[in-house]
């Protein structure tokens, strides 16, 4: 297909397309004459996953590129490749540090899970910030919180890698996707559950008075 | 104790302390002298939720007046005061619609969770946004992990609302805080847990590949 079917398809504008083809993170297209090329599938399918990555997740071109590149190349350590793409992904700042012992907080919460703590990826320096947070807000996380926490997160750890796809690159694409865009889901059916216990805690103080009238009258 | 000792106490410099009784989110301390007032223990109580919206959560000096309010007058119906409380908290423009259907996915999500949409609170809106934001990027929620992340986030819900404290004003400060404080530990242990399996199913494969090696040799 050419540019402009390529662009109508996955509903974005023609320069936008250029301009991704631009920054390299579309592959050209094959040449058909001296100014025309054509486009496949492989480039539709890259160009829905550039959508999603720049304009659903709301990453940089520099960020979107580091992912593609992992994409296309993830190797044989898919622990490592996965590690680094989810690296590329928001809060950033979180920095693996040097130190001698750079995230106490964090280091003390997995060995209590029974989980290995790997500094290399940010998201260690990332519970670390937390749990300092939750502790300088003067809520700290106590032990019984972090057991339900660990549990919890990792049942869903394990029901999202029994779907990660067998394909190297699918499989850097789906953790990318699913952590940037299912992290929000989360988070709001989180407050919506405590809504939802709310309420019924409303509900049930409600019924407790109607019965307590009941029995006094 | 004089306004030094209570900003000594906060850890926070008294040109802060000042600001904040300008702004009103900390109540005047009694008259001691024309120039002089004493605070108490209730004042550093206050000071140190300040700083813990402000400082640690990020919060507005606006947003955290909001916030205050309700917990000085947290009201009778506590659902629609923790509700009104945690809707302050980003993620912002998540504001309730006032269309027919205003939230579609959010609708038959929490339907076929068995929970009670209530649109007069921003969650819904934002689980709206997640959701269209999932499916825009190509990583929809299917029925399979809605149903494991419903099941996760009640459950999660109900450790929280356990532990909630029984005065109203008490309960506002420990769902606010709880809410914006322990989000980011819940996501970084869930970044991590990924980790973990992944790193497990990188020793399950290691090792199944070493006993293959053997059984040929």
């Amino acid at each position: 297909m050419r540019i402009s079917a390529l662009a109508a398809a996955a509903d974005l504008p023609v320069a936008t397309v250029k301009y991704y083809l631009r920054e390299g993170l579309l592959p050209p297209g094959a040449a058909s004459s001296a100014t025309q090329a054509t486009y496949d599938d492989r480039h539709l399918q890259r160009l829905r996953l550039i959508r999603a990555l720049i304009g659903t997740v709301g990453l940089s071109v520099d960020h979107t590129r580091q992912i593609l590149k992992l994409v296309d190349e993830p190797g044989d350590d898919l622990y490592r490749t996965l590690g680094s793409a989810i690296d590329v992904l928001p809060p950033q700042g979180a920095a693996p540090r040097d130190d001698a012992d750079p995230y106490p907080r964090a280091r003390a919460a997995l060995a209590a899970l029974g989980r290995t703590p790997d500094p290399a990826f940010s998201a260690t320096a990332q519970l670390e910030a937390a749990l300092a947070a939750a502790e300088a807000g003067g809520l700290p996380i106590d032990d019984d919180r972090l057991r339900v926490y660990g549990e919890m997160t990792a049942r869903l750890a394990a029901f999202d890698l029994d779907h990660l796809p067998a394909d190297h690159g699918a499989a850097v694409e789906y953790a990318v996707l699913g952590t940037a865009l299912h992290e929000p889901v989360l988070l709001a059916l989180r407050r919506l559950a405590h809504q939802q216990v709310a309420l019924e805690l409303r509900s049930g103080l409600g019924r407790n008075l109607s019965t307590h009238r009941r029995t006094e009258s």
